[in-house]
């Protein structure tokens, strides 16, 4: 469970359909966390699978109060679904994931994602539908496939695109040739890591879905990630992304957490999940 | 490169077929050391991907003289082909690696693997296409399929009973109902750990293959696995066992071991597949 | 959640007391995992505070299924209550800890405490209140009191014996020469590393706690703990035991594990947890 | 003993008091090193209890000279008095550790401490009794218990504005909202991380004590801590704030640094003690 | 191999000098990547042995694509050399290493040695005889000698003034007395940690060899190291140094890369060499 | 200090030779604990320069009180004289460090090294000049030579033979043919793994010296050391060794402990360190 989250209803193993409703209702949640360790197309240094429970148990050490905000976190009305396992057929999976997050949103919830590799992101996607993608990532995630897989890590951002009509991808550095032209066109806004300070949302009432890449981070700060990429983001700058962002968003995850590191990636990933809530709660 | 194994010449890039042959060519290896590094359907901790690189940089503290036998490691003729990198598609690998290890057949090189997940075996099985298959496992691995999935590490020995006549599982202790009902049957002959010790081949003329999961050694000596099954055997005993199958083997591998401890398991691997060359050539 | 195990009706945040009974109310419960997270008077190395989720962790990668008692730990009704958090006050925890597992015991339940450090043992105890306290240690704990705090780990068989009316320790091989004194007297025996393959229990009608101090094995098998201490038991030897004794206990623990290991310590721990659980179960 | 410091005189077991005097007499220390290994009311992740054994282990690769100041570290009469180990009794220990560095200052030296959880300040402070109290720090510390225990590292700050008129907390970032409300008080005041960078002490003729808890850092650059609080101050900026401050301050200590990780907050642990000492002795 | 190098021709075993010429001759290579192993005088944290392998392995999750100077890694005519094993003999041990990378530059490629401690950079700036030797290290390492070895990692900037006519020492902030004096005079410019982002290369056509010692990084970017050196470099200055010094440069190494860490320093080791790589072709 | 050790005098820094003798003189000290943390020669894993402060951190969890023997540590006048710190040049060290030990001799103490390197052995057996040589180790150590050098960690048992008249190498199993060659003769023994536990020493009157190379145990139970070589013995096969053989001994070492596991080897090392004194004193 996250550190100052409920248990959600249908964490409860063998509760019956008459049960009278109670307090914890899913329709009573403004925030649902759902785990999705997905460990599946990792190409470098396996262990997402563990990143779900790694980024709940870094999060005990964090005060229940929110100074910027002068909020609690247990005041958020912020439930955990737990975790819905992979099954083997990756498609599958983030159908059933769309599912559950599809399920949140009609609850008037906010999906809040803790992963797993990348991909689970496209399940986000799916179900918010945003008009806006943003993205904080060391890689343009464009690909069209990876080692013959349409739904890879790297594939992301494209699938992002076939729900929003745009993408913003902050603090990317690398990616395939292919994927850098890519990114010229007209829907595809990337901010290179020196400039991601200076970036400044600019929405309108267009909705937002809002994806952190941790290793979009550099990898002092996140070594426990599959891929490291060096020269990236400073934490604060992240932090800043996540706050002037949330207001717009829908639907929210941090991902590519992994199990090698001495806490560094799960604690920042977790604060940063933390930041969201925060701030969508006092924008709202 | 495996300590004390010479470079094999498919592993030169650019290399023309016009060159004249060298003294290094496949017909002259007696045996051929190829990586196998599949971490595709790791159940629980994952990291074989990185197996055979581990399991070569242990091996480097390793004398080239085996007091034993009485022999060289370097006189063995052992090349090394280096790794063949999983695709997405794990049944597509498995086809290209058994193509590889039939290759090194038809040389009259013995194949020894070195993985990657159990799966792998399933190319290796098919590529010699033994009589009998000889495993040293915790585990049954007896599953038609795990999560959806034919392909899986825990159904190995299924797919080895589809090439032999006849399994033997050593140091077995654990699996599911359906896997030790269909252990039962004649063609499966499952040692326990307790009984391994005095457990002596049998073969006759028949053809084998010896398979050997490292997570049939207790935790303790080999901690860097996915599925970790106290209670197991001690490394002398699995040394026995592969002393005594070597001469009668076609094929070998040496799989499971991943980044996860201190060298203890992928020491272990180094050490059984040394000990699998010296016994084989030995008897030769 | 002990994997296996159903989440135990009081773990649910949130429930009114209104609510009807349900399938996994406590009555229902065979066997009830509570972890103990307690790591305030620990030695040498610290960190028993994350061992109740290291070894659920670990327990993950265990078939449902046991070979021995032909049984499934699924069907065996065991609920997983969650931690009970410790509060600065050692006396307080144990009593509210000794509440809680009283409460298991009202509903015709075995408690099954998962440490934690040894300490949590004396609630153990004094909830079950048996005849005869069964415990593999590397240590006697017979101390009165140490560093001025008679609630500390190393006193646990001495405030047992105020509960049971005779203390068995397996596997015991150092203490100070006081606590060597203590054990020469007729209600403790001590059975050397040695010697404990060639115990077997006699209790006749009386009634048993049993409780796992993991630094009973050897270091290489468990170097997860706080104070490691050579030539310890072999982990099949702690097995026998677990499953002789089990028959006869009303209540079970298992303590000391920390996270500063690759995992050793906490599946073995897991699996010992299980094995009473089998055991008691297919006699019961 | 701290790299390039000499053994303290009270270090040596067995002296008789018929010694003569020799030349490292408690009188001819300028500064003196006291390791306060206390681990008893760490929040989360324990190891503190190591934390001075491992900032002198990573003081050792560090030069004897000091660029910035034209000194040399043995040059500056520094000896270490080793480690005042725990009792059970946290008060007892406060008490004893300040008298010892009570002694310190008696003999006209100046306290360094390393600790050690953060409650070790406590002692410090007493023994100093400053006008003022400095401290980098991630958190306000400033509660009056924690868990029931009124001397848990959560209430440091609490404590020294027992002795001291004012405290400063530069980097604080988090805390409860009582301890923001206490933060308002004109005796507090709190530099947030990117505030920092432009403070500058006034302190007049004021006397000071500083606190360095090494988790004010980002976690990346100090990982091996108790709870780590991304977004934080920058090694360069806490560097600047100690050779600040130095030169005012009659105590210093360095805490909560763990083994929990490689090493990166020991080294920065030891690395600001140093440059205390070197800013100190330059303005003396 | 360095991930996306050719195997050079002097890898391959065996092969007889009658062998005609192939595509992949030492001639056609641009870059040559020599790993030079060494570890024999590291003062405090060993492991230096592992450097070439570790840096090799993590940059195996690069893209191959440079969005910074268009171009692919593969194109740029990388080979590996692999690894030139030590002696015991490091005077012996450097003249052959000097004796590889001398054939290299007259096959007209630059040679990239990946180390090892930074003695080995001793060969590397003899094979290139340059005009000016620029050196990012913490470290100013002008010493004569250290423990009575002349050819420790200590003395390099000292040893490379025999060969070239000027040293620059970017990121030093340590060093003896001496050393520092050494430093005054006109051949040695030393660039303090905070000043190296204002630096700009003004080499007129002077020839320059370029070593990055990882240790001048802070070490939270680089805590796998010999000796770690708080207040240090961030990888974004010490990459556009490398791509501003790669285009006068004949020569480059990166060094003092060991194990004891999560990758930090092998991955920061690997992007810098192939930003050194990408830096020159774009240049030539 | 070794945990139980008393301060040896000579560890006093600045003491004068005008003192007058104090009650813990060398000359009182009836065993004294030498660190030797050589790290030159290490084939494969370095950090043997960590292994005395390792084994003395991880000897703090031990009961001071032996059952065994009925005697306590802190009454054996043991005292720590601290390490002898390497210089750069082996055979100088060594010369050093026999001196040491020589005058460790001169007050009738038994020396006890923790190495540091199995070269250190050298130096011990210098100073005692015993009749045999006794040795736990997995190799042979009787090379001439290793990579040209004569004062490699692999000559060790062939040194001790230019003093002592006899070597007994208990568990050793890998060596080169050379060195199984030199094995044959009459003045060496080896006693292959599996016979240790029945072999007894017959020395009559002659003097021993016995020297522990930690990778005499399987690496599950040492991973932490150089090169690991499977197959090894059992801790209390090893116990049982140093026991036997303590009686006789004029001198005992304990090698090969480096810092790359969890504690393993530096606990078995001082376990049987501390089992030498007991058994040494018993019998005295
Ligand atoms: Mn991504
Ligand atoms: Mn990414
Ligand atoms: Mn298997
Ligand atoms: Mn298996
Ligand atoms: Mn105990
Ligand atoms: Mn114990
Ligand atoms: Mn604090
Ligand atoms: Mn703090
Ligand atoms: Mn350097
Ligand atoms: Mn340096
Ligand atoms: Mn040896
Ligand atoms: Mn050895």
């Amino acid at each position: 469970m996250f550190p100052g989250a409920r248990a959600h209803r249908s964490d409860a193993a063998g509760t019956s359909s008459s049960e009278p409703p109670v307090s914890d209702a899913p329709g009573d949640a403004a925030y649902v966390v759902v785990g999705a360790p997905l460990d599946a197309s990792t190409t470098f240094q396996p262990g997402t699978r563990f990143g779900p429970r790694r980024v709940r148990h870094f999060a005990e050490s964090f005060d229940d109060y929110d100074h910027h905000t002068n909020q609690r976190f247990t005041d958020l009305a912020v439930s955990d679904h737990g975790d819905i396992h992979p099954s083997d057929d990756a498609e599958e999976y983030l159908q059933f994931l769309r599912g559950t997050l599809g399920d949140v949103r009609r609850d008037d919830a906010v999906p809040l994602t803790i992963g797993g590799e990348h991909t689970v992101t496209v399940a986000g996607v799916r179900a918010v539908d945003p008009d806006v993608f943003v993205c904080l990532d060391a890689h343009l995630d464009l690909r069209e496939e990876y080692a013959g897989n349409p739904l890879n890590h790297a594939t992301v951002t494209r699938h992002a695109l076939a729900a929003a009509d745009e993408a913003v991808v902050l603090g990317a550095r690398t990616g395939s040739e292919t994927e850098w032209e890519r990114a010229r066109d007209d829907d595809v806004t990337v901010v290179a890591p020196d400039d991601v300070a200076d970036w400044t949302p600019d929405f309108g009432d267009r909705s937002v879905y809002l994806s952190v890449d941790v290793d979009a981070a550099d990898p002092a700060y996140a070594p426990g990630t599959g891929t490291m990429e060096p020269f990236g983001l400073e934490p604060r700058t992240m932090h800043d992304v996540v706050r002037a962002v949330a207001p717009h968003a829908e639907g929210f995850d941090v991902v590519e957490v992994n199990d090698r590191d001495d806490g560094q990636a799960a604690v920042l990933a977790a604060k940063l999940l933390r930041a969201f809530v925060f701030a969508h709660a006092a924008d709202g």
